[in-house]
């Protein structure tokens, strides 16, 4: 199993911790110290050596962070998080306080804490700017400081070490070479003579490698600096590339030598400052760099717009990972829901997923949230929340696999038995939302603000409304949540041919249900219409290809176009799913894909 | 008639006049002088007086400008223009340039022309600058002159001097003292002493009074600078305000003392570049004023906020004038077509709402295009190219009343008998989009460009779009193009109660038809809905009660919920409008409710 149930948290570990902190903090001269969830890679999940906040308070959650000052400490978690750190955290030992609705520099003012530690790796360019704004004008001072919390975590793991391997260019459609090759014109439009690499996927994506260093994320975590001439530093411990050929154009060098690399740089040096850490600019201010320039990531959008043969390897991914859905839910059908349980659920899933014998982790945690969990959106089961399932109730799986030729991401809803009215009118909006962006074309310049009405105007129309973005990027074999393209209101990135996004409307009635229903979808160039403009369109290509459930669809509320949408899914969902099935799963999938 | 239908232009007038500004010109010592469109006050009108490129050039349009250098003279005009600028103006006098895709600066770049003259009064700060720093790089200077067409305009009418009348606190719902109030709020809150204004549009609603001195527009034509302790300096005809009570905040000095108040103001002063007149810059520069301060019109967003009042006289001014579209569309229905032209049906439509005896003005030209010329987006029907209607073609009326309560903008496309199949989907896709804007709710912070994606999406899905917003702002008895709300892919202004917006989706198949249905209609805080969520909700009411061709709709076509919406809507105009139509009018509209 790639995910576990263990309920992980030890609350009373966290005070003689906390106070072993603060001896720490007095011998340094600090009257707070700032631990936050990220690593210095700004990553969705971290290593064990690098998860200290959940070490150090319990809170297991993966965003948040907590500032231990003398005489009390703070724990700032999002909405997502706010029942599950009164569960992990002991409240004699920490507040715990609404983010980001408090900031943390907007708590800080409240204490009399003056000099405040933090350590310069885990915190971004960006972020220490803010905090500088915010806590200077009321008298405070940010300090860099070696981290605390790792003087006093005596068995912390050892850094990860899984072996690098070559991702081939059959499946990239482009070779490293020639990436790197765009990059270094890329910094030298930026006027820059080099660039600091720190976010794994976009050095994974350069150098078509892939790594098994943290959970779900097949990606190498390493530092890196891309010279204007096309030569490459790499930090990171050299025997997990045993198994690569030796690039002329790559220098390995263990990772605590990057410190002092970064001390030598000359010239101009461009950097990211909303994921660069910000002992990445430090340094270089201490150190030789000439000038220090600012900029987005430049392979951000070069690594979001996928080549053909990623998306070609996309599309036999989900078909892979189609079947195994199917196989789940023919599975599901067949079994009395009240002898099952959500972790079942899970272990299930997980199995027919791992039968397709290419399964290389699972993309996140799988969410299967049966009745009222189902409302909670980013809701992972345990030992200790694990529900039964009921007939009557609705159960919400999103759950993706990783495959070398691609990473899925699906969301179905399904009804277990007879569901009640309500919840099938919310079905019935959401699925339109769905069906508005699946079958969205568009011109080109329009981006995901310009969209993510569409996905919302049928909640709308009844009051509704969910409280997530409509769709995130999805990379190839590399993590699940990628940037920077997006569906969302606030997203004003135009849309560009060979994004892999998600589309993922859905309705939470707290206490009751939860659903949402999610493909993945491409953009590409739209076919032309017969009948249509000449006008130079894009459009979505949907990847993923497994029934939804049409118990839940009320048929008479759909405009023609919608039913028409759907009918041909499905027929498309049978051609390709059926000849990978098994005969059971075959069988419920006839009927599952039945037009409506 | 507002409205004439001569064809105005007199392309052999062009060449004597221009030769006579090169003699200017080269007295001057300029290599090139600017004839803009625009006037002082950037709108979308002129008066006669200010009508310099129309009497320079013979080119009538509303947008677009001339550049005059010794060997050669261009015409900029956008798409709108191109085929009208050919038929009005001598080709052997001017070159025709596709503006803006070729910029005036880009275009000078390719000439002799050095000193570049411009009256600093007819473009505003911004554009000054832009243009400065594009021709500065290559050599050219813009130099700053009297306006040498006025030198040579021997017979220029005189500056119009229409009596300004009071606009009623019941109509206004807000005193000119309290609106004065807020914008010295406003204007101390930009750390300035006093603001200049040069928008009528800002100064007719801050100080509740209309004008009749340009056409369509019921602004007055004044400047004005408000200082933050309110009082309030206006330069204008002071005999114009003769029907007025004397205010004690106002001072009225003529138009010609502005240059030297300006001059000599003090302090802090506010203006906005995008409206100001370059020189008002200047001359503040060169006088007293200790700093300037840029920012936004601070009138034009509460002016765009309409009050109660205001929204109760447009509801009135709707049904007044929706009356007299359906008596309009009642006539033409009993008309046969091949015996009308469009000039019969734009006088016949004007003779109607002057039947209201409320019709101030026209809200602008009204639009009849018949067949191919509704395809001509801002067609104008002219003696010239008045076409017959035609059994078996579209109608496009885009027209709108001024009346004191408000103001009026609708579009209807009706079929004159049979109408093939493809304008009827197209006319259907349009009025999905318009029922997707009509019946849009949203959350608070959601813009004009997060739901212009609604009213395209069903021509999207066809491959087809229109070049042309969804929605301008509409003004209270002011302009009936008004900013800064809009509903466009680049307005990321949120919507916010009480704004007025047109909702005009269309489809143009050049050289057959065209194709728009217009409603207004204004933000509102959204009633709340049995079994919705507890959200905050914006949505809109429609003010515009006129029946929709059902002969155009393809029924089968539509969602449930847009069938219900078009019922539901028809069935309001009859209940609001049958009431206050003949007897023969109102025949013809318990026919054209029916339900679908």
């Amino acid at each position: 199993m790639f995910q576990s149930f263990e309920v992980a948290s030890r609350p009373e570990q966290a005070a003689p911790r906390i106070t072993q902190l603060r001896t720490q903090m007095r011998e340094t001269g600090l009257d707070a110290f700032l631990v936050p969830r990220a690593d210095a890679h700004q990553g969705e999940y971290v290593a064990d050596c690098d998860a200290r906040l959940s070490w150090l308070t319990g809170f297991t959650g993966s965003a948040g962070s907590a500032a231990i000052l003398h005489d009390r400490a703070a724990l700032f978690v999002d909405g997502r998080y706010r029942v599950q750190v009164r569960s992990q955290c002991d409240a004699e030992v920490f507040d715990f306080i609404d983010w980001p609705e408090t900031t943390v520099a907007a708590w800080f003012k409240g204490t009399e804490a003056e000099k405040i530690g933090f350590d310069p790796w885990l915190h971004t360019v960006t972020e220490v700017r803010k905090l500088r704004e915010d806590l200077t004008p009321v008298g405070k001072t940010l300090v860099a400081s070696p981290n605390l919390v790792d003087r006093i975590w005596t068995d912390r793991p050892a850094r990860p070490e899984a072996p690098v391997s070559a991702q081939p260019i059959e499946l990239t459609g482009r070779s490293s070479t020639e990436k790197v090759d765009a990059l270094c014109e890329d910094i030298k439009a930026a006027g820059a003579d080099a660039h600091v690499m720190t976010l794994p996927d976009s050095i994974s994506w350069l150098l078509n490698i892939r790594g098994a260093d943290i959970a779900h994320n097949p990606v190498v975590q390493a530092f890196a600096v891309v010279h204007a001439n096309g030569t490459i530093a790499l930090f990171d411990a050299p025997e997990k590339y045993a198994s690569l050929g030796p690039d002329p154009r790559i220098t390995i060098a263990p990772r605590s030598e990057f410190s002092n690399y970064l001390k030598g740089l000359s010239g101009k040096v461009l950097i990211s400052p909303t994921d660069a850490p910000h002992a990445v600019l430090s340094l270089m201010r201490d150190g030789e760099a000439a000038e220090i320039i600012e900029g987005d990531d430049p392979c951000a959008l070069p690594k979001a717009c996928k080549t053909q043969a990623e998306i070609a390897g996309s599309r036999e991914a989900h078909l892979r990972d189609g079947a195994a859905m199917v196989e789940f839910l023919a599975w599901l059908a067949s079994n009395d829901p009240d002898g099952l349980t959500e972790i079942d659920v899970v272990k299930k899933l997980e199995g027919f997923r791992a039968a397709t014998n290419h399964l290389k982790d699972i993309s996140f945690e799988t969410i299967a949230g049966a009745g009222p969990n189902g409302a909670i959106v980013h809701y992972r089961v345990s030992e200790d929340s694990n529900r039964a399932l009921k007939e009557g109730e609705l159960l919400l799986v999103d759950s993706g696999g990783q495959y070398v030729d691609g990473t899925t991401d699906i969301t179905r809803t399904v009804a277990l038995g007879d569901v009640a009215g309500d919840a099938r009118r919310a079905f019935t909006a959401v699925l339109q939302g769905m069906i508005a962006l699946s079958t969205a074309r568009f011109p080109r310049g329009v981006s995901g603000a310009h969209l993510d009405s569409l996905a919302r105007a049928p909640l709308w129309r009844m009051g509704r409304d969910y409280d997530h973005g409509t769709g995130h990027g999805v990379g190839a074999y590399l993590s699940v949540h990628e940037g920077p393209q997006r569906i969302s209101r606030i997203s004003q990135l135009p849309l560009q041919e060979g994004m892999i996004l998600s589309n993922e409307p859905g309705y939470y009635r707290t206490g009751e249900y939860g659903i949402r229903i999610e493909n993945l979808i491409t953009v590409r160039a739209a076919p032309p219409i017969g009948d249509g403009d000449d006008r130079d369109h894009l459009d979505f290509e949907t990847l993923t290809f497994v029934p939804i459930d049409r118990s839940l669809i009320l048929a008479d509320e759909l405009a023609p176009w919608e039913r028409d949408w759907l009918d041909d899914y499905h027929q498309e969902v049978w051609e390709k799913i059926a000849p990978r099935v098994s005969d059971a799963a075959k069988e419920w999938l006839r009927q599952a894909v039945a037009p409506l």
